[in-house]
């Protein structure tokens, strides 16, 4: 049934940290080698999740770079990059991996640097996941392609500016039961209303992820192994990816992202599971409008249904559907490569029960939803208590 | 036995193109499909080999960017990066994926544009494959990587320019048969050893590979399903791969990279082969000392004579065992992202009997060789004639 089985989570904090790249890969992949009780003779190869290394820190092959770092000798070393999805991109190979039956151990890990440079550094490297030629050399960043997409929500379902709201308010509380999250500060959906600092109307900072330096590990096992190295196995019961068309604008509709349904679907159908099964979720939150259409493509809610949820309360800890106990992108923050693998750790922290303060009671399967540009590249995953 | 089989194959030249990057992996994608006998219907997932887009044509997220330019709509498209051994990383997570029974048939693309900046502008690029705090923020850049090699391996062996030049000018020869290579020049022991244009001494100009744009592809499917496509069906028979000292002055020896004699022996191991069976190898010439050391730590042969066999021309066509026939990366060229895909193309096409004037008679067993920044990374693939 299972595909692979999570035997070790790590993360770094997310945040403007001091350490360096390798510092921060060395500590998210230790701390999930102790946690699967290994060490790194264990492993038989490694994929590393990383977005733009080379134009954040200078440094490309960045999978080789870190391998001799953790102490992995000789072992298969290989970076995966899809934009904000590399980290669940490289989930995926590790699964792909263990099921070829070629490697039975094998340790991921998301890593970025980001905070070396400057917002507007960043804006310009993360733009390099959408179209340069077609929309970012006309300003189109991706605060832009997503104010499209929530001017459009709005305009089709008479949605308002305090259904994104609601969103930021949920996602900066869970994080504050967060010790990792970069965010630590509580917000009133009145504060978030009477933000005058638009970044691209309508959204303004209360809606946008933040930059963040962070690493977060995972080490996945052939799942007949697993319980020789564990009692409390996770296991991945499903995996979807899918591509989507590249450019916003060559979407039909802008409210929804064809390659997060294809995804979705894929990973359903071999889990056998269908949305109303899922007891917890992190989702792509790069954007608050991003959260909400996920829930709808997702499944979870109807189409226009998704910023009515969120208002309500329905997503929040102790909600029918706790999404993004962590803080999510927007609040425990987005050091892009690590992003998906984050997920990850804390979807499998849940099932297992130690998520402490925002522990989501009795959660038995997982999702996790990772975007790649403008929906370019979608992966979902499934994860299962044992 | 077999862990993928090549059902389709296809290459655009290399060379200084008007093209661009997405022309290119267009071109080559739609003559492997056609050459398969399929369209991008029939295609379960996409992985391509890219190394630095987004320096070098300011894109990234390049797999989703080009999925759909080639008319894979929805399937999952995944981008590799491992240096200049990204082309063949990208054909070993296709071989894992297929053997994980997820996928059936899958495209595999290795591309790079890099003729938009200039040579220093390539030099730098280039540069993030090595460690750019401890060695390039020296100077240390390839060239100067690969002189050390080259020094050193003139020193343990009494090795002289004329080893080195040997390999340019078999090089050089074989190019000239191959239309799809960018440099179709033959030269002369005698010009090469003339040469006053150093690069990197002992490097001359002769013995650097080039700077070029192209794309190769392959389509790789599950074995059983292999001849329901074709009746000269390739297959893929070992593979290794391994990750090494990312720094030279990390290395134990100058002369021999471990990650190399590692991949070889696991691929080896996994094809059950010697290699002493190899018919015909396309191994990592990326400077002529490199080529040499190869024939080494793949034990073609003992150390310190790969020099001399090149000199004997033990190594070209006709000889015992030909290296290169394409032209290798010094005059087939040097498109990063697509060199491993490359060398998996001329192997094919060697194997099928397809190769023209550089035909090597009888070819059974084929075997390519991929490395990346300073033997931080090293694939090894065996093919074989069905």
């Amino acid at each position: 049934m299972a595909l692979a089985s999570v035997i070790g989570v790590g993360s770094t904090r997310y945040g403007v940290l001091d350490s360096s790249f390798l510092e921060l890969v060395i500590d998210a992949a230790s701390q999930a080698l102790r946690d699967a009780g290994i060490g790194p003779e264990d492993i038989d190869a490694y994929y590393l999740g990383n977005f733009a290394g080379e134009n954040f820190i200078n440094q490309n092959h960045l999978a080789a770079y870190s391998a001799s770092a953790i102490g992995l000798n000789g072992v298969p070393a290989t970076r995966v990059e899809g934009a904000c999805a590399s980290g669940s991109l490289a989930v995926r190979e590790a699964i792909l991996a263990i099921k070829s039956g070629l490697y039975k151990r094998v340790l991921v890990v998301g890593a970025e640097k980001m905070t070396s440079l400057d917002t507007s550094g960043v804006t310009s490297v993360l733009a390099k996941a959408s179209n340069w030629e077609a929309e970012v050399g006309h300003g189109l960043t991706f605060p832009a392609v997503f104010a499209f997409v929530a001017r459009r929500y709005m305009h089709q379902y008479g949605a308002t500016r305090e259904h994104l709201a609601a969103v930021a308010v949920k996602n900066h509380n869970h994080a504050m039961l967060n010790p990792k999250a970069h965010m630590q500060k509580k917000i009133t959906l009145e504060e978030v209303l009477s933000c005058q600092h638009m970044v691209a109307e309508p959204l303004s900072r209360y809606d946008c992820s933040l930059i963040s330096d962070g690493a977060s590990a995972m080490v996945l096992c052939a799942p007949e192994l697993a319980e020789t190295h564990r009692k409390d196995v996770v296991d991945i019961v499903g995996t979807g990816q899918a591509s989507g068309r590249f450019e916003i604008f060559a979407n039909e509709l802008l409210t929804s992202f064809p390659a997060t349904r294809l995804a979705a679907k894929r990973a359903y159908t071999m889990a056998n599971i269908k949305p109303d099964d899922v007891d917890v979720a992190e989702l792509h939150d790069c954007f608050t409008i991003a959260e909400i259409v996920a829930t709808e493509d997702l499944g979870f809610f109807k189409p226009g249904e998704g910023g009515i949820a969120a208002l309500e309360g329905r997503t929040r800890l102790g909600g029918e559907l706790p999404i993004n106990p962590s803080g999510g992108l927007k609040a425990k923050g987005h050091p892009v490569g690590s992003t998906g693998v984050g997920q990850g750790v804390e979807v499998v922290c849940q099932l297992r029960g130690e998520a402490g303060l925002r522990q989501v009671k009795n959660a038995e399967i997982g999702l996790t939803h990772n975007l790649g540009g403008a929906g370019g590249t979608c992966t979902v995953h499934i994860y299962k208590r044992r």
